[in-house]
């Protein structure tokens, strides 16, 4: 919570939940990746927040940025970035969308498989660009141990593929450019990239003796947030990122790109809502408590699915007796209530109406949001 | 699957994902709602989808209207319906939303414990609205048994504590008016309604024994749309329902209400998609497929979470062999996975660019969709 935020929520008039970001926690990020990164080029995941006031900022600090879709990619231009700055990360892509992309400029695109590559090359040569401009980067599956929203297998091949990948890329005539992948979202663990490092250098081993060279690693994102758990400074990922580098590609260090979101403006962001109900299910006083906010799943709380992401919640009866709760959202869905497996200590002195500060939402809330379930509207956004 | 929808389709030149509606599936479904619980009132869940061209539909048919929100409350008065046709359902409300409520004519409220009924208190008297003219239904727990999509015990309190909210309603000078449940989503079992219509009668009774003349069940939701597995007909609903009604009440059968939401428009929705991506996780044949669409939890299909619904999907190449394959949409987030723990079968011959037929997708569709994850934007609709 910084002091900008505070004021901004003591003069805000209007009704609803809202999320408000500080621009000036994104700049701090950034600045903390740049540095301990040095040697590596930062592409902020546009999904994680894509305000235009949030783009135009990291724009302006000069970061790249990794675009899930052909609206992303406008978005990035019209922040200031120009197409080299910016690439396609989404493996699945129609290719009409391609299409757009490269006539829009963008030259690096991801892929998984073959027929991602040939729409690329299809593409590449309706739109009439030189196949050899045209970088491509092959994602490789990564266990994603340690993540708190752990990734399933949707996205990447296994490496040997990926060899397979890169070359048929290299014969159609598009630049075999790296690999990618990705250790887990909200990863804790700092060591996670050691072994796709470990894999990743096997595949450019592999492509080498094929004659292909390939050039680039992209270490995909993965960097926390701070929510309730303590979490590793960013500092110490870049030392456990470049020693795995070095380990495994000795003094051949490839470029590098890293694709921070939820470490780029997770904790940028507080989600101001308010208490709605407080009741019990029976009329016996030990019974759990209920707490009802007017947001919820549906409202940009998409990510307390499975009560993955637990984040730190504020009141102005902090220094109260807490006790066990289940918080649940306000719509008449009974999947939307947010923890209640692991119920969530709230103060006993709790009431209806009291404000609530959910901190650590900058990112992937506004754009979870639903667009009118149960005639709630979407989450408010306002960058400060 | 209407020769109507597949003539929209067939004539549809714009890109991406959409719903199609057929009005004249939702008619014959209110028909057969109103002639099966011929003395029942229909209030159809609006959340399930608010569509203006629905709303109006059923509003000339003769329907009332269960809303969440204010805005939903909105949307039934604009599409025709009188305030005396509309209840305000959801158990969780702002007070000052009541007090619009109230402003806009509403009279029947839904509560689940005493807060609740003191905020409508209150409201009513800063609305000067005669308490007596506003009617109030305490909600109970039901064990969902039997549902797809089974509800939480978000709603609703034990049997014991709804004597003693409607005693306070009672009190306070608000018509205590009846008791609702819910017996769960796509509830499958036509005798669900049996121990809930017991627990019912029980407070009917003790209500009574406390001079409180209750009039009203509030049979809620839970009617099914056909999706893969076959469903009873809504005539078995009614039959059963009649006969719990008979067995718990006798002679004093109550004024009841239904709230199907998913009964009245599910089976009158297609959503249309296309094959953005087929691919495989290595080189081995014998590796599981899968298929990306330019749908998925994000863009409209919420319901496939925990595959809790699984969609009947229809391609050109239903008559082909089919094999197991995990289904996934669009976007960059690695929970965007419909199918997985149980594969669905495709057609081998199914390719990229094909279109895909998800059915009975018109409820509980559009209005989960995300505002703009990962850029894509809402899902688009149309009511023929």
């Amino acid at each position: 919570m910084t002091e900008r935020i505070r004021e901004f929520l003591r003069n805000r008039r209007e009704d609803g939940p809202c999320l408000v970001v500080d621009r000036e926690v994104i700049q701090d990020n950034y600045i903390k990746f740049a540095r301990s990164l040095p040697d590596t080029r930062v592409f902020y995941a546009v999904k994680a927040n894509p305000a235009p006031e949030v783009l135009s900022l990291l724009a302006e600090l000069g970061s790249c940025f990794d675009t899930a879709s052909v609206v992303e990619i406008e978005l990035a231009l019209a922040a200031g970035a120009t197409p080299d700055r910016i690439s396609f990360g989404n493996t699945i892509k129609k290719e009409r969308d391609i299409l757009r992309a490269l006539e829009l400029g963008v030259r690096l695109f991801a892929v998984d498989c073959e027929v991602e590559v040939e729409k690329i090359e299809r593409a590449g040569l309706a739109a009439s660009v030189p196949l050899a401009d045209i970088q491509v980067f092959c994602r490789i599956l990564c266990d994603g141990a340690g993540a708190e929203w752990p990734l399933s297998r949707k996205f990447g091949c296994v490496p040997e593929m990926a060899i397979d990948v890169l070359e048929h890329a290299h014969r159609l005539g598009l630049r075999a450019y790296g690999i990618s992948f990705h250790v887990g979202s909200q990863q804790r663990n700092t060591g996670s990239w050691d072994g796709a490092l470990a894999s990743a250098s096997q595949v450019f081993k592999a492509c080498a003796e094929r004659g292909i060279a390939l050039s680039m690693v992209n270490l995909g994102g993965g960097f926390p947030a701070k929510y309730l758990k303590s979490i590793p400074a960013v500092e110490a990922y870049g030392n456990a990122i470049f020693e795995a580098l070095s380990k495994h590609f000795g003094n051949h260090i490839p470029e590098t790109i890293i694709e921070p979101g939820r470490g780029m403006v997770g904790n940028a962001g507080i989600i101001e809502s308010e208490v709605v109900l407080i009741s019990r299910k029976s009329a016996d006083e030990d019974d759990i408590r209920w707490v009802y906010l007017d947001i919820g799943k549906f409202g940009g709380l998409a990510e307390t699915m499975d009560e993955a992401i637990r984040y730190p919640i504020h009141t102005k009866h902090d220094s109260d007796r807490k006790i066990p709760c289940i918080l649940a959202g306000p719509t008449c869905d009974s999947a939307d209530v947010l923890y209640e497996k692991e119920p969530y200590f709230l103060p006993v002195s709790l009431e209806i109406g009291d404000k609530v500060l959910i901190e650590g939402t900058g990112a992937y809330t506004t754009t979870y949001s639903a667009v009118a379930f149960n005639g709630f509207p979407p989450l408010k956004s306002y960058v400060i």
